[in-house]
């Protein structure tokens, strides 16, 4: 149901910075996070050995968690060091829970919930985080009851801009939103995931542009989503002068300087089958710093939109679940995506 | 679970008035019903066939119907004949939504859940609808959280009117109330249901019907129930002079003239197997007109009776779904419909 | 799933005596309660033969209890004994409900949900009630929505009470109260269950004894808990003068007179396999009687930390079915008591 071996997102840094525990569920399983005395995140199996009470509920002592049942104390290898009840006795090498490799970096906390060892830190996607690079972004986040190959296949196919997203990103220009589903793009195959551009020559540009920008109305665009194993979006947008396309068929991430940018980072955790949290930060180049609040609240109210749809489209899923979806020619990139994913889990399942 | 080659009301017309889309569930199956440019109600599944989005979150456009996740267009037959991502290019014909028969009559719509080349309109239950006939009804509806088998169950057997209505049609006259489930009844086979007759001879006549019939206050009472498959309801309630039934062992639909008469049509949908909407219009003779809404208040005051009994009787099922119901001399006629319905349905069945 | 052939506390007899019917889950049986005339309880299954509504939306009438959707009208035997239906015909012997023993002892309802030939009054447990021997108690219940088992567990390992009731029973002293896990404790198998002893010389008594016997700062403690079948508890609770132990090594219910005594009687019944009825008295002697609601107090308070570890705990175990438990050397009267219990509940089945 899940791919195990890579990297998710489990949160935002900063999310483990409030309270001593955090109680997450990743890929249908309990897991509790907690910072340990050096602020190393550990993160262990939810549920203690002994009478499966949950450590969630428990104490950090240290870099040490306590059950608040029966008081069992593990380590942060997992190890169970102390049970109360047998003073002064050894503990058995089997009193222990499971503990998942984390590490930080990006400004998040990537958890793996495979293998542990091939649990590589290079292995993690090379997003550009809310405090890195020449980008100003604010992170965000938000839970949606839907299965997480729902996410995948919304990300991958932008049409849908022109009509989910008529009211924000087309601030209610339906017509010419409609136009942009109509836009030719290209799909390309990526090592570990899929790439989808998009060029838009002459285009009106949106007011918060026209005012950075005076005289611009008109400019080319171009949108270059990469989706990677196993939901992890990196979403580059650049615009150009009026013309630009046509003197660089290539246009985008090379060549031709643009004259304005944004960038957004996002990454899909699944919590079970039926419940995905949506990790976010959206955000234009670092001297138009004072648009990212714009940009969080206008992702925000897109991405409500989107779970507004998605989570329908689970409902009806749920009713009907043997109705299957139809692919139309222009689906190559999510079918090619859902094709990479069963073969991993195929794979994966084969390994067990 | 249900007899699908009938005619099913789908809600009374003026229901589909207000908004450009209405969402329903019949026999568990999704339905989105929407008016077309001439006023014709056209019902599809709700379902786009690409991504399984409801359509029902979409939106009218002329005839049509566009999904609003990535702009497909269906026709009222059905058929896509838009898909925004291939702009000029031919739909192919297998991407299509189901449609489903609807008729309005009887100021209601009545939809056709099963093999659409079965749905002759002359099937339509001849109820007479609350702008119909010598009548002067209202109409209402209720959402009844069981499955619908219970409900004709319920209107078949009037003897609970006795318990479940002492407080309602009994006026809380629990002794005099109690006497009615002892009157015989007489059970007739109908060619699509079942008949429950009962007379009354020379019994106490309701206060508002004793104020239009000053003087009356005994009267003889005819009471007739046509429970017509797969649920409808027709009720003809007469009062005649006292002593009417005596000359006239064959009183109530024709012979004597009543001094009075009331009437009720109702209808048994399924939502699904545990819950259904009970729709239901009654009152007195036109002259009579005023109390029309007495009328509608007493109904929705019974009706919730009802559907309380009904939803407990429901979760007691649901708790012990194997233990069977017991039937009494007294239940021929619930023995009866429940077993023309099982035929049906079993005929239907082999049929697929 | 639950063992059946013995008694089980329906609830306090005061509860019974509010409203005419009273409804309850016991084992995942519907159950409904009344007093006859003569105030004596009768207990029926909730549901009428005939369509299965439930007799508990019925009307006590002398010593029946008639249904109320069709009138059926049932005796104390649970034999139908009026048909409104059929007035003045025979009523066949078929007609009827299942009634279940029932017996008030101790202050309580007994019910035995199993083969009623073997509910021989004797087997109620000799709890002592809340208006009984020389104790001042005071009544409460509490549902949790967890597996009686997980109950019956956490009576039997009191060490429980060195973490969940660090703020209740604890009042607070963390480091204090977690020595009380420490404190070896003693095992024995009785007949119908298992008792749990535990001695603790010179320590500190709590601020509410101290009141009561000024000078005594430090006090010898006896704890003695017998859990029996199918989750009955009796807590007796002594309190001796510091050294008494040392020269007692046998201290508790016999020899060396106590200072101060506690005394508290429990039941566990399964309302289903999720979900629980807790009840409880608990007191001091009776000539401290001023003390009797801060007990109750206390205990509810202790309790709503257990139900809320409970709860967690099965949470835990619904996402993670298959996980079991992990018995510690310190287990064994967890283990022996849910060991008798399978016993019991496999005998049972083999008699089916």
């Amino acid at each position: 149901m899940f791919v195990k071996n890579c990297w998710y997102m489990a949160g935002w840094s900063h999310e483990f910075n409030f309270e001593p525990l955090v109680a997450r569920i990743f890929l249908n399983e309990a897991i509790v996070l907690y910072r340990a005395t050096n602020g190393r995140l550990i993160a262990m199996e939810d549920r203690c050995c002994h009478r499966l009470a949950p450590l969630s509920a428990g104490r950090v002592e240290g870099d040490d968690l306590r059950c608040l049942y029966h008081g069992l104390r593990f380590g942060p290898d997992g190890q169970c060091n102390e049970i109360p009840q047998q003073p002064g006795k050894p503990v058995s090498k089997v009193v222990r829970v499971r503990t998942y490799p984390v590490v930080e970096k990006h400004g998040a906390a990537w958890i793996w919930m495979g293998e542990p060892a091939r649990a590589v830190p290079d292995l993690i996607p090379s997003v550009i985080g809310p405090d890195e690079g020449p980008w100003s972004m604010l992170p965000g986040q938000m839970t949606i009851e839907a299965n997480y190959s729902l996410l995948n296949d919304n990300l991958l196919d932008l049409t849908h801009v022109a009509y989910v997203h008529r009211n924000s990103f087309g601030r209610g220009k339906e017509d010419q939103t409609a136009e942009f589903a109509g836009i030719p793009s290209v799909t390309t195959r990526l090592d570990n995931g899929i790439r989808v551009e998009r060029w838009m020559p002459n285009d009106l540009a949106p007011p918060y542009i026209a005012e950075i920008l005076p005289g611009m109305d008109k400019v080319d665009f171009y949108i270059c989503t990469d989706l990677l194993i196993p939901g992890i979006l990196i979403l580059n947008s650049r615009i150009y002068k009026s013309g630009s396309i046509d003197r660089c068929s290539t246009a985008g991430l090379e060549g031709e300087e643009p004259i304005y940018a944004e960038y957004s980072c996002q990454a899909i955790t699944p919590v079970n089958k039926s419940r995905t949290t949506y990790f976010f930060a959206l955000g234009p180049w670092r001297q138009h710093e004072h648009l990212k609040q714009m940009y969080l609240a206008l992702g925000q109210l897109a991405f409500s939109e989107d779970r507004a749809m998605l989570e329908a489209q689970q409902k009806v899923i749920d009713r009907t679940p043997d109705r299957g979806m139809m692919n139309l020619a222009a689906d190559q990139a999510v079918a090619s995506f859902r094709s990479k994913m069963n073969a991993l889990m195929k794979e994966e399942t084969t390994e067990e």
